[in-house]
């Protein structure tokens, strides 16, 4: 009964059109051409390396997107247990028409011509967004992109802002910067300046967050002008190695970004807890990992200092997921969002998602972004989701608490979609 | 089946009569008076103001209950998703015979004005308390509370020493402990003495645990007389602000307590995690949170030290569980105590119930307590452990290892009551 | 149905004849003699102590295995919830035919009298392993073990090298390292010398890994030759108590056995985050907990330094698992490894195996080890494991993905057995 009524639930999520909130498509090239672009994502590469395949034969210059694939298919039977690969097999089956269960050295290439075949239709991208139902996404954008030449209704910027807190220190960073803003970062002021450039750019193309990716061990704090502001930006706009002086101006520019989130009225997503180039040997993209010793309270003063900005978080450890209920149950500006990366397995998202549901107001959490590079895989990554939700509340909800059917859609309508247009203002 | 099951054990833990191990209880006006006491309660002022609703229109001076309760009763829609608003509902349908499945603007009047007429019938403390099957709630006591004008075999007295262990430093505590005590703290032994006058005080009124909550930060140490101390104290109660002072302050006189638990034969109940003040905007009571990163370990000198004191330990961050469970497993004198605040939501109630069922002596696990400020809390508090506690049952131990039913209840009612008597010495 | 299809998987998978990839047992008595052997075990005493047992009374000198057992009985009933105590029962109705399902005062000496004729039998040990399907069992050798006297195929020889690389500043250590290689550690020239002379007697014997246990605050790291190495050793070596030298010879030692790892092609067995003598009160190997506030980020650089050694990493914690998950998606040499210890009992082995079958390719799990002390304690251990493997083949694998029966059981007999040839080359 449970099971059938989990299903029941699953095919009325099923329905919902939704806004996909956080992704890294390019919106020039947002549909796939060949199957290379889907299995080039980096969950497919990562977990092919990890089973066995080397880097080089994987990322090896000059190989045609077909020969690429069958170097990866080779592998794929060492990770055919993984979700990422069942969402692959998912998305093959609803776009391509995919018939078998499991993907072989037998198979793969009718497959692989078919999709080239489908996605060389001239609306194949429209097509992806209706099969999927995805009305709009919202992209990552570099803070000096022009953000022109595409319909920002559909794919939302977002001002992506890790280049601007952690590598001031590099020369390209500073005259990306100088080039976009048209101001030379030389002080606390110019930059100042410039990021205020950057966001009427961005609000001017309908940008609906700032968002940034962060350490473990970062920690927010407002940095007072001065003298010990002064020497640090000294030592690292000069491109000086010194740690101490590379974290002050971190939190300077970070705090500066908060300042003008509440000025653009521009929620901030903080993605908590990830430690880049752990494995530098590693393939494109699959290089990073984390640390879970990390804590909200590092967020603390940033939560006081900004009533005003909303704060979607997500975090990468699992074993922060408490944390995150408890902390947007107790602030108003914190909203939990998603389930990012090494936390975005079905084990994780249904225990992370039943316990947000016990315990944050349900206008206060983002049920799910796709994270993805390319559009065919928002279906098979919100259908997972819309699965794990449904069972959810089927279990808790309609079983556990008596609540009826209509009342258990509307609550998995608001977190899938409705909260993603309160909070962003879409 | 497994359903039926778990059914049938819920309804039997229902009928067990308890005695609720740790609340906030105010012996002489324990029960509400109007529903302004029950939404009052910090969960819902605080997940209300989390949804959105200004601190001051919820804490504004002078306002009648009902118009607090009129206040909150627009943003619990809002909110209608927690656990703890199906605790209200679950408490107006035992108590009051509310009818409905939500609280709205159109219904909650009428309950309101209904549950105002119960509650001021003379016995409706009895009558709640019977109606919940609470034979006897533990109180927590400020170190100065006289005890006197109510039944302590019915509100059990709990020493609570967080004012003792963390605030010597602020004059109001030491004016408090002069006069509770007759002795002016101005060194070691002076403290010692007080503190000892406590003890003597709170066994004359049956006392059944010394109790603390603690930060992430603290280790108890021994901290052994002499001039290091002695300076320390000068400061500490000088008023001046030495960190370090106050620390090795705090950790003397929670040494000292755990000295005077072996003296007095009291468990020392911990509660292990809590930041105060984090959100210092918040409503009354809801500015708290944690830091997850703290170990079990930080307490290993006070458990070897203390072999004869039974230390029933809460923790707040749910990743602590599984170190409450192996602590458990190896030191005799640490036991398992009920699911602590940001901890006591159905999930992770779930799984830290299982896990500790089946790593634990039975004997040294109390499943729950409430809590509560108000006894009507404890009906669906308890409530919603009796049939978390009945689902592990049935499906870990009369599916799961073909245990007989009654076996299983005996080993529910050895959890949920059996064991309060035992380690309390009730 | 779900039940159905889990209890038919566990039926398949109990067919299974297995390899335990991690054991204490003592390849000269494998078997137990009597009872006292089994309920010895460092599980039964823990908790019977934990219970309120006196340690004098387990470990009482000179009492027969007999009083030994009849004592622990007890105290078994307060213990009677625990999944070690289901073991017990388990191995006993399947190797001594015990038709109850307690274990009573009553019933006990008929049990162990049972017991003791059935291990008298001179092929008991061959009956343990059939009746268990174990083939092959790894041990857990002493440096200096001799490893003669027995069927290296059967006991497959093991590396333990927790005694190397953190306990050479004891002088029993150093003279059982001279004895063993004829190489006195006088520096890190034949420190090393000697170590490679215990990789070529292991390897001669056919030892098929390196093993060590970790303690939450060790970082692995290269050590480079000079004078801060010198003088390290110089104090170690010479018995001077310093905490940094020591900690420098650890990293010393730890690199050069990976170095070795490579040379001989040998697994390297991690076992992360134990903290020895918490509670050095407690009974034999129960004294030992762990703090959760360690991070796989530690052993960052031995990863990235050592990619042809496989590690097959065990966490004690249950909150490093996701850790240990992500490490072994993006690490080609990560791989999980059993249930550990605390981490050991069904409610975490569950969620574990959930979030490995997910998320980590399936050539880079093993799914469990014994960890045992005695053969007997194969059976019930390795059935644990295999009924939840069931059940989470059943419900993510048959239902929640839709995979064959027959595809789901590959999956398994991959993680049970598989790669446990593939990985230690057996």
């Amino acid at each position: 009964m449970s099971r059938d009524l989990a299903q029941r639930l699953f095919h009325e999520l099923e329905q919902l059109v939704l806004i996909d909130p956080h992704s890294h498509i390019n919106p020039h090239a947002a549909a796939s051409r060949t199957l290379a672009d889907i299995l080039g994502y980096h969950y497919y590469t990562e977990l092919a390396h990890s089973a066995g395949l080397p880097k080089d034969r994987i990322e090896e210059p000059g190989i045609s997107p077909k020969e690429k694939v069958g170097r990866l298919i080779e592998k794929l039977t060492e990770i055919d247990n993984t979700v990422q690969l069942s969402w692959f097999l998912d998305l093959a089956k609803s776009f391509f028409g995919f018939e078998h269960d499991e993907l072989t050295l037998q198979n793969w290439e009718r497959l692989y011509d078919g999709a080239e075949k489908k996605m060389a239709q001239p609306d194949w991208e429209d097509q992806v967004l209706k099969i999927s139902k995805l009305e709009a996404v919202f992209l990552t954008n570099d803070f000096d992109d022009p953000l022109t030449g595409f319909d920002t209704k559909r794919y939302i910027p977002c001002l992506r802002t890790d280049d601007l807190v952690f590598h001031f220190d590099k020369a390209p960073t500073r005259e990306r910067f100088a080039k976009a803003t048209g101001v030379t970062p030389t002080n606390a002021a110019s930059i100042r300046n410039g990021i205020g450039k950057l966001f009427t750019h961005f609000q001017s193309k309908g940008v609906r967050a700032c968002a940034i990716s962060l350490p473990p061990d970062f920690s927010p704090a407002p940095v007072p002008a001065g003298p010990a502001l002064d020497a640090a930006l000294a030592k690292v706009l000069g491109g000086q190695d010194c740690a101490d002086s590379r974290r002050l101006v971190s939190q300077f520019v970070f705090w500066t970004l908060a300042e003008f989130c509440v000025e653009f009225k521009l929620p901030f997503d903080l993605m908590i807890g990830v430690n880049r180039k752990v494995y530098p040997s590693g393939v494109h993209q699959g290089q990073d990992l984390f640390d879970k010793r990390v804590s909200l309270i590092q967020y603390k003063d940033l939560f006081n200092a900004f009533p005003t900005v909303k704060f979607p978080i997500s975090v990468l450890g699992q074993t922060s997921n408490q944390e995150l209920v408890s902390y947007a149950w107790i602030f108003p500006n914190v909203i939990t969002h998603g389930s990012w990366w090494y936390s975005n397995i079905p084990s994780y998202i249904e225990l992370d998602t039943k316990s947000r549901l016990e315990a944050v107001p349900r206008t206060k959490q983002i049920g799910y972004y796709s994270d993805m590079y390319k559009l065919e895989f928002g279906l098979p990554k919100f259908r997972m989701y819309r699965r794990i939700l449904a069972k959810v509340l089927a279990e808790d909800f309609v079983i556990g608490r008596g609540w009826l059917e209509t009342r258990a859609l509307e609550l998995g309508k608001t977190v899938l979609r409705g909260n993603v247009e309160q909070i962003f203002g879409v």
